[in-house]
């Protein structure tokens, strides 16, 4: 069977209203970038929402502009894939904070100059309070299914905890409902490095010529070795050396694995704004949805009436099965109708980006449902 | 009972030979700080060597003049204690390429410049070199143990490979005989980070007024968070917040875990010099014992004599239990008595600082064998 090419629709729409955020201040003209796929059925109730992990973007299945590279979930969205575009209309829209087209700190505020560090400190809810507006806005009442990895599947949860009416099915993958103590530690030091590179200035280095890269990569590659498990690391790079037979005795990337984090870094300063991974992180940092409902998750979850899917994965140390059978007993607490289950994958938690074949099985079943 | 003062006597001492190092070039006049504990017996037979780990000194159990608290092991080495002064001769020195007291790269080159980036890339078998050299000084031909955690046990096991006459014992606590890749990719973030600082000039930073001071914080951060288990800072500090009863919407330190870490930071820096930071952690990443006998651990240990502790702590991510069965796997091979303990304690690879009593009773009974 030939394939066609998968028609992905690159939109963008300006907030009629402002904004509304939990911090207290009301964001004007907000802009929203967005992909569609497929066709919005007769019924206007075939869309699939997916929300982006924290470096993603609305990419999610058509060739990513900055890198040339085919998008995020391009395995598992698309014409027969486990999220189908030939059967739904599948959203994806780039993260208010982000730097793809949506509003951030990059953008320009009324001033005509960019926010920086002028734009508001925004929550995982402020995130799913844009997208909500965006589906407002096309005339979305209900969703087929919401779903995403990592702070993907938090946007999912939150959708279901705040906005109940709106979603018949989230599907949260390597996700939480809390972020614990060990993720904020790590996701401040990559604040902390992107703040101590004097290039940041504040966060006032757009148009100056100079950006904090440095710190930027830095934050990069302390991220990255948490998405791998230490079997994938060990099994993709071991100790072996980088176009070398010996040791250097100095300080170049003689293994493999320097190497490759440093590309990491390199590459990731392209394509992605500091700022804009600052006010993510923050979000993610604040991300509790049992604080959010008077300190009991059951309570986030007391007035959905969505069908929950969650997804471990038994090599993610970053968002281990532990937190997601802590989700699902709040779920089940608030007698919410789940499937819970803990995939085996080698590649600890970007495992929901890569080739885990019972994971297209676990979507494409769910999504059934 | 009244406990005595402990008397550690500080001693400085330049080896008369130049140390024939790894890479191949022979460091002149070589300067080792150290202290001692306790008085050399008649048969010049009880002395135990303590090595430190990464950050550590030379101050094992007396006030670091620097940070004016106990020595880092005050709770282990002393009258009485599992490593008894009152019996045992104890030695600890500060590691070659350290910087408090002991040649590294802030010491002085013979052209009176700081050695700087000059200094030759070391390993851990240089560092366990420099401290034979010690041993020969203060005539001691073979000890009655050799001890250390983390760092401080890969020295000990490289001085058994490498040197087998000249010790009875090997304590190794939360150590490995081969560095794996994530820990590569750990040290490698933390060099990035100084490295990616301005002030650190090309590691010609001394007497310049600026050291790269937040490079060296934030490798620091990133290094502790390893140091701790998962548990222990979901335990310690979960998602308190530091002095406020609201989140600040802002990049302040709300929580009490980043309040921590950064605090570990700016102390860091304090006492520590961030090129020996880039020195050390090189050398762990160099390092592999079987690697350096021909590919098979067990060759590394065919000449010792000696009898083998190692003790692995249940919590310890960086360096877990598994890392520690394969050591033992080479020591059998090698057919060298061994006896090997995981411990259950809750604070990870900083479990052998802290209070593990199971770990003082290992220690004292091996000591005693």
């Amino acid at each position: 069977m030939a394939t066609a090419p998968l028609l992905a629709e690159a939109r963008e729409l300006e907030l009629a209203e402002p904004l509304a955020l939990d911090c207290g201040q009301r964001l004007q003209g907000v802009r929203i970038a967005f992909e569609t796929y497929g066709r919005l059925d007769a019924d206007n109730a075939n869309t699939i929402l997916i929300f982006h992990a924290t470096t993603g973007d609305q990419h999610v299945a058509s060739i990513n502009p900055r890198t040339g590279k085919p998008g995020w979930w391009d395995r598992m969205v698309g014409p027969g894939k486990p999220i189908d575009t030939d059967r739904f209309f599948v959203l994806c829209a780039n993260v208010l904070g982000g730097c793809m087209g949506s509003t951030g700190p990059s953008s320009l505020a009324a001033d005509g100059a960019p926010y920086a560090m002028r734009f508001p400190v925004i929550t995982i809810r402020d995130m799913v309070r844009a997208q909500v507006a965006l589906l407002d806005s096309l005339g979305i009442e209900r969703l087929h299914a919401a779903a995403g990895g990592s702070m993907g599947g938090m946007q999912a949860l939150s959708l279901a905890a705040n906005w109940p009416d709106r979603v018949e099915r989230v599907l949260a993958i390597a996700a939480t409902a809390t972020m614990g103590a060990q993720n904020i530690a790590f996701q401040e030091v990559g604040r902390q490095a992107i703040m101590a590179d004097p290039n940041w200035q504040g966060g006032h280095y757009y148009g100056t010529g100079k950006a904090p890269d440095a710190g930027l990569a830095v934050a990069r590659m302390a991220a990255h070795i948490t998405y791998l498990s230490e079997a994938s690391l060990t099994e993709k790079f071991g100790r072996r050396l980088q176009d070398r037979t010996q040791k250097s005795f100095g300080f170049d990337a003689d293994f493999q694995v320097e190497s490759y984090l440093r590309h990491q870094g390199l590459s990731f300063i392209s394509r992605f704004d500091a700022n804009s991974y600052l006010y993510i992180t923050r979000a993610m940092s604040y991300f509790d949805l049992a604080e959010e409902h008077g300190g009991r998750l059951a309570e986030a979850f007391a007035a959905t009436t969505a069908r929950f899917c969650v997804v471990s994965f038994d090599s993610d140390w970053l968002y281990p099965t532990e937190v997601s059978r802590r989700l699902v007993h709040g779920l089940n607490a608030a007698g919410a109708p789940v499937s819970f289950v803990e995939l085996s994958a080698p590649f600890g938690h970007d495992s929901f980006l890569l080739e885990v074949p019972a994971l297209d099985r676990v979507v494409r079943g769910f999504l059934d449902q």
